[in-house]
This record gives C-alpha cells, structure tokens and sequence, in this order.
C-alpha cells in the first residue's frame, strides 16, 4: 500500500450530491439500475438522518485511527468522509470529537466500514454516521494508511469526490460520472412511484401495473384452488 | 418445486388472531410448550408494532420480488404476508409501494425471511414489517415460485391460514388448528404471570414462588460464603 | 463445573460504581488504558440506558434459567446482574418478571451473554438490559450452574463485585481493586476531551492538538496532489 | 411441544434410499426441480462419505442429548439419524459411543443441527456424519424432547421416514412420497449430464447446448470490444 | 494494558501435559465436568494433530504480530503459544517462519486467536495449529501487548503456565492446578469409555447403561404408535 | 449495470501469471506490501491447489448462472474465472460440468464470490476452486449481468485480465500493471524468507534478525519477573 494523501481531488457539486440524498438510497440505487449499494451491514447510529454528500476516502490499519486525523484536514463543506480498514475490525475508531471537528468544517456525516462510539452524544449532535458496529473499544495512532485513494466498502469501489448517500436503508455510492444521470433517472422514478403509490391505494394490483399478468402462465405459473391442491399431494 | 398459487385456504379467524396479537409472543410461545418461535434473526423494522394476523405465504428466488405481486391479490383484510426465499437472501424484496396495497387490502403487516427497503417510510405510514435484514437492494420479476404453500422461516413451517403474531420480541406461528388452546393458554399465562408480577413486586421470589428452593439441593447446588470459595481454590 | 453459590462476595462500593456509569463506557475505557470493553456484539435492549453497578455473576446451562432464580436472591441494592451461558445460545432466559423482581431489590439493570425478551415492557418500565440478542425463546430450569464464581463473557473475564458500565456503546468491566484509578483516570479524561472538544469547535485540528503532524513523515506517509497521484499511475 | 416417541412410522424403502445416496445430492437436487437441500452450513465432518438412508429424526434441547439415547433403539437397518435442537446450538452432542450404538444397528450416518465431536474417531471407524459445527462441548441429559415427529433443518421439513441424501455438497431430504419419482428423474439427469460431460470435452459450449445464445439479445445482453468500451466510459 | 513480558512463569509439568493431549479434548473436558473448552470457532490448519502442552500467552493488537515475536523468546521444550488479540481480527499473524523458529525451540504447536497463514508448509513441516481463520493478510510491527498475563480465548481464561490440549476436536485449557486431577479422571473417563464402547458393540443400549429407561416417564415422555400419533392430529 | 459482455480484454502474460502462483499468495501480498487479498472468507473447495491466472470476470444475479455460461466463450488457455453476485448468495452457481468446460479451454481455476458444488468430482479431476460456501443449491438462468468489467470480491476490485492467484492460504489479485513488480518483489522476497528460515532453524530470534530488540523500550514494553507481576497485583 502506497502511504498517500491525495489533495484537492476533484468532487462532485455538493448541491447535486444534498439533492440525491433527499431522493434517497433506494430511489436512486433503483434509479441507476440496481447497482452501488453498500449492503446490509452498514447501518445508521440513529435512526432518520438522510445525507448526501461528496466521499473523502480514508484507508486506516485495524484498530488504528491515525489516518482519520490527518483525513479531517482534506476535508471541505459538503464532504462525507468514508472510513475502510485494511481488514476486517469492529473497533470503534470515530467518537464524538472527531464529529465535532467535522461539524465544524460542514462535513455532512461519515460512513465506516468499523465500528462508531459515543452513539448517544452524536444523535444529541446530530451528526450522522453509518457503522459495521457500534464499540467502545479505542485505537492507536502507530501505522500509516492512505486518505483520497480508491477504497472498496461493501462490495462497491468508492473514488474521492464521488458522491455518497445514506439514509436509514442503508449506503449507496454514486460516481462522480453518473451524477447528472443520477439527479435525472432519480427524479423520474420519484414520479413513478407517485403515480404507482396513487394507483395502489385506490387498489390496483402490481400485476397489472406492471403488465405482469399475462406474463404469469409463461413463467409457469398456475393457479389451483386450495381443495384441489390438498386433494392432489 | 411446483409453480403454484393456491386460492382461497382456510383461514384462522382474524379476531382470534388479532386476539393472539395482543397477548403476545413471549406470552403465547410459552403458553403453547415453547414452540412456535422463529428466532432471533427476524426484527422489527421500527420499533412498537404489535400484529396478529392469518398468514398468507409466498417462497420468492432469491433477489426476485415476482412473487409477492401474485400473493398482494391473494391477501384479505386480517391477514399477513409471510415471505421465505428458496435460499439465503438479504436482498429488500419489500418497500413502501408493496405496503400501500397491502394496507389498502387490509392487511396487518409482513414477515420477510430477506430484507426490507423503505423503513423511515413503513414506520411513518405506521406498516408493520419485521425481516432478516435492511437492505435497499432491489430485485428482479424474473422467476416463478410459490404462492400459500407450506413454507419454512426461522426453523418453523408456516401453512397459509396459520396465525403469525409478531412485536417488538420478533415473530411466532401458531398452527390454525391451534388457535383455540393458544387463546386459552395464552389467557391463563397472562393471568399466572399477572399474579407473579404483583408478588415480586413485593418482594417474593422465585425460588419460592416456583417451589425451587427444595430442589436445589437435588441439583447438586451448594452455598458457600465467599471466605470459603476463596478460601478452597 | 463446581455447581456453587457463593455468598456475600466483597463489592466495589455503589457509589461509585455509579460515578464510572456517568462518565460512561467509552470514557472508562480509554481511560484505563483500552482495556475491559465486551465487545460489540452486547447491544442495549432499548436506547439511552446509562448505568454502573456491582457485578453478581451467573453461569447458566443453555436454555436454561434456574441460576437466574437463584441470583436473584443474592442481589442487593447498587447491583448489576451479569449472565453468561456455558455455550453459546441466543434464548431469552430473562423478561420482564425478573426484571421486576430485581428492581424491587434495588438492581441496576442485566447483562445477558444470551438472549432478552419483553423488552417492550423492559423499556416501559425503564429498565435497562444488554444482550446479544432478542428472543422470545423460553427456557427450562433443569440443570445446575454457578452464582458468584468468575465468568467469562465478551472476550472479558469478570469477578462479582466487580464494577460493571453500560450505555448505548456497549458493556465493559471495572476490576474492584482498578475503581479508585478508573475514577481518577476517568474523571482526568472528561476533561481533556473537555478541552478538546472546544478546540475542535474552533477549529483546531488533531493533527496538531495530537503532536501528529510531525511524525507524519515518519510514518511515511507523502501528500500528493491529485494531478500528480492521478498522472503517476 | 409434545414430548413424545414416535415408533415404527412407515419408511421409505432402504435400498431406494441407497441409490439416491449413490446418485448424489447436487443431482438429486436439480432432479427434483431444485427443492430440499439442507443449506451450506451442514457440512461433512471427514471428507468423501455418501449416504442415503430413512429419516428417524429427533429434537433434542439445546446442550442435551437425552433425546438421542432414546432415538437410538428406535432405529433400524438402513436409517440415518437426524438431529434438530430447539433452538440455535453448537454443542457437541453426539460422538463415537453413540456411532458405535447406531453402528451395530445398521444405521448408515447422521446429520446434527447441532455440533459433533470425536471427529478423528468418526473418520477411523468410517461412520458418516454431517453438522453445523465440530465441538467437543458436552450435554446433560435433563430435558425432554420428541422422536420421529416432523422436524426443520436448514429450511426443509423432515418427517420420519423420509430419504436423506448426504454428501461432500450437504444434505438434502426427499419426502417418502417423492422417491420414486426422484429415482426415475434423478437417473435421467446422470444420463443427461453424461452427455453433457462428453459434448463439454469436446468444445461444444452451453450457449449452444442449451440453446441460450438466441435469447442473449432477450435478456439485454450486449457483447462490445474492450476498445469500445474503455473508450465509451 | 499493562505492556508487559511475565518471564518465567511456573508451567506444568511437560509430561504431564503431552499426556493430557493423548487423552483428548472431548475426553479431558468430559472428565474435568464438562469446563474449559474453547468452543467450536478454532479449528485446526490441517486434520490429524493432537497437543498437549504449557501455555505461553500473548496479546496482540488487532493487525500486528511484534508481541509474537517478543513471546518466541520465552518459549521453552514442551509449550504451546496461546495468541489472543485485543479486539477481534482474522489477520494472519502467524506463518512458517515462526513455526520454524518454535519448532527449533521445542514448542509443540500454536494456538490463535486471529488468522493463520502457510497452513500447506506448516502442514508440511509437521506444525501443529488452531486458528479462528485461515488468512494470508499481513501484520505491522508497531504496537505493544503483553506476554504471560492471563488472556482470555473462546470464552476461557488462560494463564501462563496452564496446560492446553488441541486436537481435531478443538482446544482446550486445563488451569496448571487441575493437572493431577484431570490425569485421573481423564484416565477414568478412558476406561469407562472403553467399557461402554464394548458394551454398544454387543447392542446394549445407552438407555439401560445409563440408568435413562426408568427415568423416561418422570421427564414427561411418551411412547405412541405412528398411528397413534398420526390418527390424534 | 449494464448487461454488457467485454471481449479480448488484454490479459497479463499467462507464464508470468503462473510464476505468481508458485510464488504463491502470503508470499507475493507481502512483497507488493500487504495488499490484494481477499480475505479469509474464500476458502478452496480441496487441499493443496496453488494456481496463478488472468482473469475473466463474472457479476451474476444471485441464483442465477446465465453469465456464467456466456462466459465460458469469452476463456482462453491461462485464464482463472472470477465470479461476483449483485447481493450476498451462498448458491452453488458452478460445478463439474462448468469445470469440464474450462479445463477443455485451458482454464486454471474458478474463484466464485457465491457457492461451488460437486466438491468430490471437482477434487477427482483436480479442477481447483475458491468459493465462499459448498453448497448444492442449484440455480436458473433468467437475469443478465456481465462478463469482463471491473467486478469487486472480498474488498479488492478485480479488472479483467488482472493476475489472480490463489492456494490454501485464500486468494490474492495482482493488478495488470504491477505484475513485473510483483515478480521481482516476491523473488526477493523468497530469498529473504529463505535466509530467515535458515537462521530460525539455527536458533536465531526474530527479535534480533528483524532489529526489533532495541524498540522494545519504545514501545513501552517491560520485563518483570513472573514472582514481580504476582505479587505487584
């Protein structure tokens, strides 16, 4: 591993990242065609905070947060900072007061593929977090990393600048490419929904929404009444 | 696996299974002989639900949701959806679209043996649904599977028309043709331990309420003061 | 297994005991030098519960509550009960019965290395439990354990009359004879994090509030623009 | 739970049960439309064993192997014994006394929920077995539980009587009513794959074979050079 | 923590515990009452080997083998090396190359609480280790720990000195003082073991061995025909 | 995701590629400095397989092995196939008759981020396999996916015609553009190890060979005497 700080990378608009947070994870995880979420293991220290924001990315050793330290200083208004550890660990390397270092530099939340502590003292701040764990357990500052640089999270590559959402749903990662396609195919299929969610609390069926119904027999599908069905085991 | 969607199964009665609700799951597992649980791995998407409902059953492939669009049909006022995947899946096959027709069709809650998606929007639209996982990720319509067949969930076999109750403890069957006696026993429970707590309350224990004392002696469990254990190592 | 209760074990003193439960899990721990945390799998059963007291200890067979009972008898005010099971088991040995009986004797709230039921009724009724899980699962009273001996749980090994914290970050274990420089140490660290935290607020940044910026280079870490990084692979 | 023993239920035929074992689970499995495998987390406690027998099942309490005493006079020539505990359980309840029992009985293997130990003993004396676990972790024998009711493990309902299959690929159960149509499937597909086997020796591919080529474009599949598709991102 | 190497610690006696080893874990920790078993989550690198031997004890930072190293030193002819880490890891931080340097020193095998690597070569060599994973990921030298303090592994304290036995079972820890009475009674079990093990070879059942027959009534179990059991559903 | 299927992707030299593989895994993650493994949750399907390979990669719906088929073609000799699923899946997508195919094409291997079956004929034949389950669940072929992009297994993003190697110690990647480093830094490193491993077996100490003896002290590490520690408690 090359001991790197990547300066200044470039981001995505941190408008557009707050706007594809409020779309939220599921909407644009759908939008974009199912891809760049992070998975179920990554959840919220509390429930119902919703961000979106552009990734400053740390790569720590397990049970070591100096990397953490020396990301605070790259990070702008509009950041998310997303935290990896070079192999698996709960270790809570984030507590309070580095949100309320990030707070002070309009950092939006952070996003660690460890554990998190002081989980009641940052609901009472506010500041979001998504963790792996929730655990005391302290770390050391003794071994290099790397902050700026690829970083892989849940099944998914995370590029500085790229554009991170979070919601009680979980994490998803947009690249700084597909923001514009994202903000695009996000809002459509928030239109979508609407019109699906009018049509079923009137009591349409999906499987005529969605044109499902005559696909059923091709799928094999059949339909057999209960007495039929018992009688015939 | 036969491709099958069985219409119209008995049911145990709605009000009996509301009923059961209400008694709840710790209460009703015991009453019955301790069995019926699905285990510790099926959690509420928000906290505070209560639900007792007659189960309609769905077996999904893994990451494909086709199925559950057959079985909203299939579903009456009282009942709730239960659904298994025919391998181990955390995918979110369940959202707040799928809630809006169920509860438009009457239906008290679902049981998701994957994950859900859309938690902020199920607590706030008060839809119970208790699952395996949260997870945003979305699904396919691609291939068949069953409808209110004998399904396996948290090592316990679900028939449609069974009752599944389910709070803040997780979730329970109670076979249909169970329902009277859980409804007695459950009621005799909540008056037993009605009684127990007022006792404790007060200062009695169990090692007296429950006639244990006696016995110890039979488990070859002996007192000795701390001077003495230390003492003897 | 020697199936013992020992009586009357010596216990730090509850006052203090309750002094380390204010200055909380993560603060403790750090303090004495990261050692004593459970670990992240013990989860609180309801959010916000803070509290310290003295350990009673019980080593209970899987599915198995009767050394439960018999605890119960030798708790007293100030006192925490600690659970664990001679293997590993989820079942929820302990309610909202128990809890009602410890309260009555002035306990502080239960750590159980298995599983917690009824913690609807636990937070009603504002009584603080740990686990690592929630389950209905109910339990025999056949088989004999041990009260009062050390145990062993979340990698820790805990004597009664230990001190034992607990909050929304986890579980940890105070030694009796380590109290009087927890408190000390504890209460220097509040502070520090005191300073710290204004600092942060104003701005300051780890990097140098730490001594670190100067033994970055040691560490090899190089910063590097983005151009430069970006152009040299 | 009923604790009760079931005896002499109807079996399916041993030397039926033979052969599907000889045909193997993964092709059992398919034959029947892909239903009945017990799950990856059963696994072979030595390697190359293959089994098939008749299902005498029981269901012990975690941490007690009581019911297993009792299950041994109930089985026969050509049986398999299967172990579920009541709730989640890696305790070693079964080792090489009780396979030197089932042994002289005729029995062909057994499959635990649970743990197994004795595990070099086992492979010396060439008794099969399969399990969630190896542990040396020992049992009481203080709570009641059922022989030869219907039991669930790894998300399939097994009944008395019922073929299991076992392998190096798992365990899987054929209900006593599908054998013959397992047999007649299960030996069309080994002639099936044989044909398959010796197209694939010799180049064909299974786009071709299986006639999915033509239906790439169906599904949305783009086949693009690496030059056009580095260029295009 | 408290950085510290123990030197010297008072070990039992070598004979004493490669005798142990021969009886085996299953049989020791039947003998012993049933305690000191590490559970099943420390699994052998390869099948066949059998240990037994003195502790030397070490704690490492998740991540980082420097304290291995440290302890390589303190090992003498007829110990084991007990690793556990402060929080968990898989990290591999052990391989061939200290296997070599043990071996030179008469170390009989290694026991981890984290990852191992080289398992082919240390296969190959004739090394004897358990581990909670197998892994190639690399450690950092730059964090202190401690060597012969009492740790904790698998749910067992383990001090310096104490005598633990591996094999394909699993592991186990027998404290220095229990030495004399675990040779006994481990010799005992052996006999009885062989008596029954004769005794289920000629068809004697565990039911009457055991003294269970008569007992089966008073644990509420009943003995019904199939169609008995079938006809009263 | 686009369902797209990249063909003659350049591929690493297919001999360099087979040297990495001799090298083997622990050897070469520690020369390029301890990057490119995929952790300890891929395991192989049977002992003592050590290949070196470019890779064709895979990203498959779960449940579902279409792609797999599709790419079969897309293999040359030298090759090893990687496979991703979109969300967590144990199935088995890949057996002996896809292995039949592969080794017709020269094919060295298959890592598969799912499930493997067939593990006895796949040994038989010696076709090595990674996976992260043996499971017999088989699977549909109803979902596109994609052959040849970059996919992510384990933490590390895979690019086509990247180098993977894999043994009994887990699986590593080697990026197209580092092989040449790899090859010279794990040379090196061969000798390196070699001339420890002659010094351990002369009875050489880490502590001194690796120049770590005088750091103790600044790691603030202490020797006491065992007699010290004990009565310093």
């Amino acid at each position: 591993m090359r001991n790197v700080v990547v300066t200044d990378p470039p981001r995505a608009d941190a408008e557009d990242a707050a706007r594809l947070g409020e779309l939220g994870v599921a909407t644009v995880h759908e939008a974009l065609g199912r891809v760049g979420y992070l998975g179920p293991e990554l959840r919220p220290a509390w429930p119902g905070a919703r961000i979106g924001g552009t990734a400053v990315t740390v790569l720590c050793w397990p049970g070591d947060n100096l990397m953490i330290h020396v990301a605070v200083e790259q990070c702008r208004p509009g950041d998310v900072l997303v935290v990896a550890t070079n192999s698996p660990s709960t270790d809570g390397l984030f507590g309070e007061l580095f949100a309320t270092a990030l707070a002070h530099r309009g950092v939006r939340g952070v996003i660690l593929g460890c554990g998190v502590r002081d989980v009641a003292e940052l609901q009472e701040m506010g500041f979001p977090a998504w963790s792996r764990a929730v655990s005391a357990q302290g770390s050391v500052k003794a071994t290099a990393g790397a902050v700026n640089v690829p970083i892989v999270l849940g099944g998914q590559t995370i590029h500085p600048g790229d554009v991170v959402l979070a919601d009680d749903d979980g994490v998803m990662v947009v690249p700084r490419a597909d923001v514009p396609r994202a903000l695009t195919a996000g809002q459509a299929r928030i239109d979508k929904e609407a019109a699906s969610r009018a049509a079923f609390q009137q009591g349409e069926l999906g499987l005529d929404r969605y044109g499902l119904r005559d696909q059923l027999a091709g799928f094999g599908i059949e339909y057999v009444s209960y007495e039929e069905h018992v009688g015939g085991q």
